[in-house]
């Protein structure tokens, strides 16, 4: 076990998540809401980290209905649960769907007014201090866990982001062990949004060494672990590995992503179908790759050499190779994307916030064209 | 210029010096105290710096008399100019020894009892809220600007670290264009400074992926751009590449040092010869690096690989090499250290804090047998 202290204090370690009762006295948190969703619930991982609290979890404090993008309904009826029973803080368990929300609750019970009001870099320094979350990630690749920033779905639609220093979880308890159960397509799909945070990250253009150091060293764990993890899900020096990855992607978030984030963030807001964060990550990565190529320096060289492939190796084609070996889906049309929502997921991509650190500027034309790619 | 963040708020960029009137306003820093010494101050680099002021300087609030390794004695002294002239909070303007003074400094302003009472990793939870510090680096090594600890010699000849997040600059302001300046034998000093903290951090066994990151590309920059930065000292962009060195040493200091520092910091207390800590440093490297040979896993290919070197060359004797061609001294003798410290330098290092994350454990014969090698 180690403790690493950037802006969120980090403990790492297999078994780590017993720490949870210390943590959470350390932080003056007696009544904690527990946010997570049914697939964490129903696999054992409730009832297995708060095993280690004196007291069984009074079911009043459990918010296990977080949607797969989670939603303003969600935050709300969430937030309810926090008053109603009494918290005085949050556990998040789970991936970047219940550590989001979570964040969402802990912005709006300490914040009036109605969530829009709070979404954006424009409202970044009006948010003051929140609800103190501590982040029990039991997938490896949102990164979320010592992130600043949350990802949430609108009544109207949108999905926008919401940002504040208070809103970085107090603590991560990052262990492991609980990742162990994860399915090969959760897997899979978690693991590419670690890869794909690491590799936007890394060619946004803003300057940030440090950032651009652990990005790097992300992206390579990823590359290096991710389809041996899908392939042996008991090898925890894997699951270890991975769980590094999705935390070095979170770490690197301040220098921005791209446009694999900006065209997935409004997919995400569709409500049908449903589409995993990740997944579609991973789709649309290769196509984004070959629309940055002779726009981003030296880096895709360093990436290559980073991840062990020859100098003339296709870096977006490697990319595909690494889809197909995980079983990731071939296109956004085989996860049941229609056509229809093009006009919608552009405009929303030309809004979002990630589009800015993209290394190529892109404008309707082309996010038309990567979205077009990414359906074939 | 940008804004890095991760526990210290970084302005990093040429030109990003004039941005302190800003900081001391968002800070509320309304009459700081200046802790610089008189190179600084001959080089004319308090007067350039401050010029961005609305006002003139009060020479009353300016503390020049920094000793090459801060001693209690000039911490109280600038405590006592501190409280004299009504400050609110520090500037810290120069290398590591001002910097660190400084943060001796914000401790006994807002702490009583003697300094030693503070010293230790033993004191780090007792250390409350310190006066505000604004780093302003004008050596690019140190990593102090973005390190939480602070190295004093007391007034009984113990050189002690101090550590607390307390202590960590609220802003370093990191502006390459201050250290164009700077002589070789500096440049050199400070940049093996540098270099042996991204080394010896990466080589530290702790788990910290983020830092061994940072660390690595710290060390690889360094390397490549250090003796570049001796010979051609108006080279901003190789200025700029040190000064991201320095910091990503810094930054990596949460992983701890090793046997290199445990055997600077005793021969930083000595009062004569007075011994420039990164120089020191640099005699030393290679001698650790041989010591710890096959106690490193992988590390030094890694190192090597970072640094373009064959796989079969002798990272010691790169380190050699690289000492010759930026002018350090060959051994502690030529820097004057005389024989007769050998036993207080070794029971110094015994007790030093950097001693228990150097990668192969060491005994007093061990530190004597190193001792011995720095001094041929």
């Amino acid at each position: 076990m180690a403790t690493i202290q950037y802006l969120t204090t980090i403990e790492f370690g297999a078994g780590v998540s017993t720490q949870l009762p210390v943590v959470l006295a350390e932080l003056g948190i007696r009544r904690p809401l527990w946010v997570t969703d049914r697939g964490i619930v129903d696999a054992g991982l409730l009832d297995r980290v708060s095993a280690t609290l004196a007291e069984p979890v009074d079911r009043d404090t459990v918010f296990d209905a977080t949607p797969p993008n989670p939603t303003e309904a969600a935050v709300h009826a969430a937030q309810q649960r926090y008053k109603a029973a009494g918290c005085d803080g949050i556990v998040a368990l789970g991936g970047g769907s219940p550590i989001d929300l979570a964040k969402g609750v802990a912005l709006m019970a300490t914040h009036d007014g109605p969530l829009a009001r709070w979404a954006g870099m424009a409202a970044l320094g009006s948010i003051g201090p929140c609800a103190p979350i501590v982040a029990v990630p039991t997938t490896a690749g949102t990164g979320s866990e010592v992130g600043r920033g949350a990802l949430l779905c609108l009544a109207d639609g949108r999905k926008l982001v919401f940002v504040s220093p208070h809103l970085l979880p107090k603590r991560a308890l990052c262990d492991p062990v609980l990742t162990v159960g994860m399915p090969a397509a959760m897997t899979a799909g978690t693991g590419m949004d670690a890869l794909a945070h690491c590799v936007e990250t890394y060619l946004s253009p803003r300057f940030n060494p440090p950032a651009d150091a652990i990005a790097l060293d992300g992206a390579a764990r990823a590359w290096r672990w991710l389809a041996h993890a899908v392939r042996h899900p008991a090898d925890l020096a894997a699951r270890a590995e991975m769980m590094v990855a999705g935390l070095h992607g979170g770490l690197a978030f301040q220098k921005g992503l791209g446009a694999v984030h900006a065209l997935s963030h409004p997919l995400g807001a569709l409500t049908a179908p449903t589409l995993h964060h990740g997944t579609v990550n991973a789709v649309l990565l290769p196509h984004v790759l070959r629309f940055n190529a002779g726009h981003v320096g030296d880096k895709f060289a360093r990436l290559q050499a980073a991840f062990g492939l020859d100098a003339g190796a296709d870096l977006a084609d490697a990319f595909t190779a690494l889809n197909l070996r995980i079983g990731m889906p071939a296109s956004l049309a085989a996860m049941g994307v229609p056509a229809a929502v093009r006009g919608r997921v552009v405009a929303g991509a030309l809004a979002d916030h990630s589009l800015p650190t993209n290394p190529r500027p892109l404008d309707a034309a082309a996010l038309g064209h990567l979205f077009d790619s990414g359906m074939q």
